[in-house]
């Protein structure tokens, strides 16, 4: 007899995370988290809306079907209700809903969130009449990966270009826009925006070590850092922005800082996460650490119980 | 604007696994499953029976107050339906609800198990005039914390001395038990069934190292341990159960095993969970590996995602 829940099956969970390019009327934002709302099934966790971005952020968590239905129902919605030829904002744009990017939780396979974002971004084709384009793990170029490659030049560009120029040419939908302009459908892992702080008031070391770690600069892949003063004026920081940690998992950044430090004569003081982490990224940790041969966020209670219970 | 879903504040989030000692009539296991499940927000996760004991037992979880009405309406319909004057198995057992666990899930704290035994305990001894003892982190004195020294005897025992003995008298209710017996309400760590295997073919060296660690031969608080041979005859393990990682957390056994094995002049396989962990266990390992100053369950987003849910 034990006394931990054990569920024999895993069930797929999601979150997506749709940005709409509306931060200012508030029966727009209702409007939409409303549609959101009226699948049974997802749970809408989290709205964040900015005025200066004119943008609005929903996070929806839960099993693929229902996340993607809701998904759908609030991108039809904010076509119906956003006009991009009035819309304003530093943040940039290509449509009413910008970017819906789908995201495992637990230990969901990256496969899920592609197949769902295949699936949802020929629905706002078909459905919606709107350009689709597939990014990041969904992308179909390598030229699609990345966002802000997408989206130079906006919706304007595409209003411009789009009917004739074949390098803008929509995954699904039609090759032109309308107020509602385009939207990106995508996959991705969780981001974790993680620092590692040093005994150091030499800001260079942390310049330095960011720069050695950076993807950008040749270093670990999916990796985004920068070096940091903090408060303090003996602690110096390598801020980073983690994008994938199946393909550098936390360890391994942590490793390569504390050995590179360990270079210049400079101590570790510890680590600090911003925000949340996956527990799939943590449990990889745990893995690294004991030496299991297998783990996994499945391996979790509450992560078994969150797939029983939204499943 | 981010990807990851940020609950601002921490629902607490229990599990209770109350054990009946029935586990042949189904009609009388349906009938407490539904009393269980008759609560509007916690979840009957799992129900496991056996018959050679004689005995059941639901996973409940939830957010705090709903789990322990559904507990008590289980005790409830136990006490009408089972009589522990018929009651055969080869379970030690002192009653209908023969033990009542609340166990913390993510971030929640022991403390808040602790009210709540004290509270349906209390509540089980005034509506249904039953003996309650409190056990586990929920005893008022030691002889009291350990289930097998509180059911030494079992139900017949309690039947003969209850009146007449002051070492048997409960914490809450009266001194005489009925045919439903008495129940034993607790709280307790989740139990992490925890094996280390070593490269080595000498089973001597992994019964050593489960003597020298566990915590009866004066080791490592709340660790269980023994050596075995495994199906490979170059590999034995150290199998542990690990009562409470706030004690002696997952990394501490594993340093410690390796230490040891290095001493021995054997190497560290690698590590292996039987079940389920807890995500505090598994964030402490974290928080050790990667020098977090603070890093809990809370800091994960399953975790916060199932708060939300079930909170």
């Amino acid at each position: 007899m034990v006394g931990t829940s054990r569920a024999s099956a895993s069930a797929a969970l999601v979150e997506c995370v749709p940005n709409f390019s509306e931060g200012r009327r508030p029966e727009v934002m209702d409007a939409i988290q409303a549609a959101a709302s009226s699948v049974d099934g997802p749970h809408v966790l989290d709205r964040h809306a900015d005025a200066a971005h004119n943008r609005m952020v929903l996070t929806i968590a839960g099993p693929p079907g229902p996340v993607a239905e809701a998904a759908f129902r609030a991108t039809a919605t904010a076509a119906h209700l956003i006009d991009l030829e009035q819309h304003q904002g530093v943040h940039p744009r290509i449509g009413a809903t910008d970017v819906v990017p789908f995201v495992p939780l637990g230990a969901t396979d990256m496969r899920v969130c592609v197949e769902l974002a295949v699936r949802v971004g020929r629905r706002i084709a078909a459905e919606l009449d709107l350009p689709v384009y597939l990014y990041a793990e969904a992308a179909r170029s390598p030229e699609r990966r990345r966002l802000p490659d997408l989206r130079r030049g906006e919706y304007e560009r595409l209003r411009a270009e789009l009917a004739s120029n074949p390098a803008l040419a929509p995954d699904f939908g039609p090759a032109r826009v309308g107020s509602a302009g385009a939207t990106a459908v995508g996959a991705r892992q969780p981001l974790i925006a993680y620092n590692v702080t040093l005994a150091s008031d030499d800001l260079s070391v942390a310049m330095r070590i960011a720069r050695e770690i950076r993807e950008s600069s040749g270093g670990l892949p999916a990796v985004q850092a920068r070096g940091f003063r903090t408060g303090d004026p003996n602690i110096v920081q390598v801020s980073m922005n983690l994008l994938d940690t199946r393909r550098t998992p936390m360890w391994l950044v942590f490793e390569r800082i504390s050995q590179r430090a360990a270079d210049f004569g400079v101590s570790v003081l510890g680590s600090e996460l911003v925000g949340l982490a996956p527990a799939a990224a943590i449990s990889d940790v745990a893995r690294h650490a004991l030496l299991f041969d297998r783990f996994d966020a499945n391996a979790l209670i509450e992560t078994r119980l969150l797939e029983q219970v939204l499943g």
